[in-house]
């Protein structure tokens, strides 16, 4: 059997790899445009703040060990251009310029996503940076030393934004943040946001939400970011407003899209042709919560779908559950946690949210070295349901949120979820665990 | 209405200051022994450990704010001698050695649990501690005040013990624990309480388990614990062997005991009597897991209790699910956590267990700063059903483990928790959270 990946990240090579190891006779091989297979993307902000790294440390395994071990064939500089679902064939070209074709009996289109460039002048110019895959991150790595970069703008807010801006002031630079839409990260209630806000102005960070960036110049070696009423100077630009999945192939081969242009899978993975899969940032997802499709494009879904891509390939017929919405991230000394839905989201969904926000402390009473933690917890008032939180502190937030992500899986009412036996001791929380402290708030309310 | 309860710490202060908030018009009377009521009991060890701290910086909320914020009457220095169930008549003696009596429609016996102390020679000379109540904090922190303590012996080897040892040496204070059972932590599996003992002995604490102690005697100043191959010297002795429900008031009033001698409940609290409630560390539960009678003296559990003991009087009716086994303590730099059963419980309960053990980082792959966790997680292969986790590791352990008990609450498979969308970023983990991991190497064996 020949099983043809497209895309060598996350998803491509935890499927191929997978394949190989439980039914050793496919024939595996890799189409991966770039030159770049298997590493931790998201490791690349901390991988830039540190100049004495090399972005290559975040290869997870080399392409040649992929062959070399497991005899996949790992084909880099291939770029797919054409699927074929009649005949079964995928066509490209290589970065040399030679054209390849191969056949399949099953295909897994996992191309992940792309970092969104408004279509306004001068985001084309040198110093101007994005970051999505590892040759994102090695180009601001070089730029970053062959260049005096002393002051950076980063156009955008979400968490890449905030992560890179943590990475960037490590390494001594000012920054500004600019976005269009007011609000830091409007997807968090408000006084969460506030507490983000607080964390990065006092690292001496520009912010400026609600000022759409009109265009970029070039300003003697530096560049001009311009908006209406207000010009940022800058050494480097990064634009960070969000990604989209690339689900042109499959578009083009007459595959479904879904909601927001992923490709449309089942919970087997499979498009709407019963011999291609789509995995990791490209294809959707079933939300846990609403059961609608869903595209939360994150790193454990992409290597998970990877897996039971493989596993389905193998005829072993594995069906993912949906994604909560699951993600923490961390900027300075804080971390930013949610799962599920807000109160928006859930009030879309049809549901009929009430939510309430607390604010503890991430130690016992009592106990040294303590620190303020929000929590924000969100129910449906008809079924009882939790169905979404977002949390924020400066400790026990990242793991801690892995708690309510499990009760959603399990369509836990806050009620049963508020009656949890949670770990205690008074290094790590108060006696009412700061989850229990919000559900028991909550159920006030509903 | 006369709602008297009968002692003043977790579970009878949440359920005394909760049915005034609730039911203000009721009469409430506190009877305490002790002159302590509302401490952070747990906090002892961390408040021992630092000589510039009072104990008093424990209390929660002092009598006084009781009786005149609440009009609660709290009565320290009472202790009950005897329930007379057939009157609803409580009868006691004061520390100045007065009787009284007080009337109740409800009752609760919230009287805790007492250190075990073994029957054997010398254990009742100066110098000789336990530690459970505020008054035995206030002894040692009187005792290493007074006295030159170079170096001690702790007898025991539970979490209490451990806590105890990273306080001691935090005093500078040579230590050596010694117990009668082989093995550190013998509910924990081998590799994660070998992790656990490396990090005890690198700390400089010498440890005998193996080794019954058969007395202590007086030598000089000092003192001589003494096993049959094994003399200890020691300028004080701290006794943590566990501790034992207090429920011969109980008993002695007819009412039913349960496992361990705990006082017997059922879910809305209520003993064996009709107008008398049971709460705390005194109290027994059912466990989540096995759905029978278990008894694990936990603070969350008594203040929980207590608040539910408090609706229950006032006419709510509530009923709280059972518990998880969920705890956690930290011993020097690891952070040590379980829920719900080890392998060996798992079998006596009736489950066809089995387990794994998985060593994993608690940081993303070429992440810095990162260090070793380990998990040891158990299925049952009969039902599939998630029955318990263990953990070490030096972060992402204490909050980590609620995910887990969340799922043991849900009655989750493994196969159900395993597909959870658990929170990813390089600073806190694998893409593969280690309970994800844990989850897929344990789904291999089931």
């Amino acid at each position: 059997m020949d099983f043809v990946v497209i895309g060598g990240d996350a998803a491509g090579m935890s499927a191929a790899s997978r394949v190989k190891r439980i039914c050793p006779q496919t024939s595996v091989i890799v189409l991966e445009k770039s030159m770049d297979v298997s590493y931790s993307a998201c490791g690349m902000p901390y991988n830039i703040s540190d100049s004495d790294r090399e972005i290559e440390d975040l290869v997870v395994r080399p392409a040649k060990e992929f062959q070399d071990k497991q005899g996949i064939h790992v084909l880099t500089g291939h770029q797919v251009d054409r699927i074929d679902p009649q005949n079964k064939i995928v066509r490209g070209t290589t970065l040399a310029g030679d054209p390849f074709q191969f056949f399949y009996d099953q295909l897994l289109i996992a191309t992940g996503a792309s970092p969104m460039v408004p279509d306004l002048p001068g985001f084309d110019l040198p110093g101007v940076m994005v970051l999505k895959s590892l040759e994102h991150g090695r180009k601001i790595k070089v730029y970053l030393k062959k260049n005096q970069v002393k002051k950076a703008v980063i156009i955008g807010m979400g968490y890449i934004a905030l992560e890179m801006c943590e990475a960037l002031r490590a390494l001594d630079i000012d920054l500004a943040m600019v976005k269009s839409r007011k609000g830091l990260l409007p997807w968090m209630v408000e006084d969460l946001a506030r507490a983000v806000q607080d964390e990065v102005q006092a690292m001496g960070v520009q912010l400026y939400p609600g000022h759409p960036v009109r265009r970029i110049e070039s300003a003697g070696t530096g560049l001009k970011v311009i908006c209406d009423d207000l010009t940022l100077d800058a050494d480097m630009v990064l634009v960070a407003i969000g990604v989209t999945p690339n689900s042109s192939l499959a578009a083009d081969a007459g595959l479904n899209l879904s909601v927001e242009q992923a490709i449309g899978v089942d919970p087997s993975l499979k498009t709407s042709d019963p011999y291609i899969y789509a995995a990791g940032d490209c294809a959707d997802a079933f939300h846990e919560v609403t059961g609608k499709r869903t595209w939360i494009p994150l790193a454990l879904r992409a290597n998970r779908a990877g897996w039971a891509v493989a596993d389905n390939v193998c005829g072993k017929t594995v069906k993912l559950h949906g994604v909560a919405g699951t993600g923490v991230f961390k900027v300075f000394g804080l971390e930013v946690a949610r799962t599920g839905l807000n109160l928006g989201q859930a009030e879309r969904a049809g549901f009929d949210p009430v939510g309430v926000t607390i604010k503890t402390r991430s130690r016992a009473h009592a106990h040294p070295g303590s620190s303020d933690l929000w929590v924000h917890m969100v129910g449906d008032k008809t079924s009882g349901r939790l169905l979404g939180v977002q949390m924020v502190g400066r400790e026990g937030v990242a793991a801690r949120i892995n708690a309510p992500a499990v009760a959603l899986h399990g369509k836990m009412t806050v009620e049963h979820f508020s009656q949890s036996d949670l770990a205690y001791a008074p290094p790590f929380g108060p006696v009412w665990d700061p989850m229990l402290t919000a559900a028991n708030q909550l159920l006030k309310r509903m």
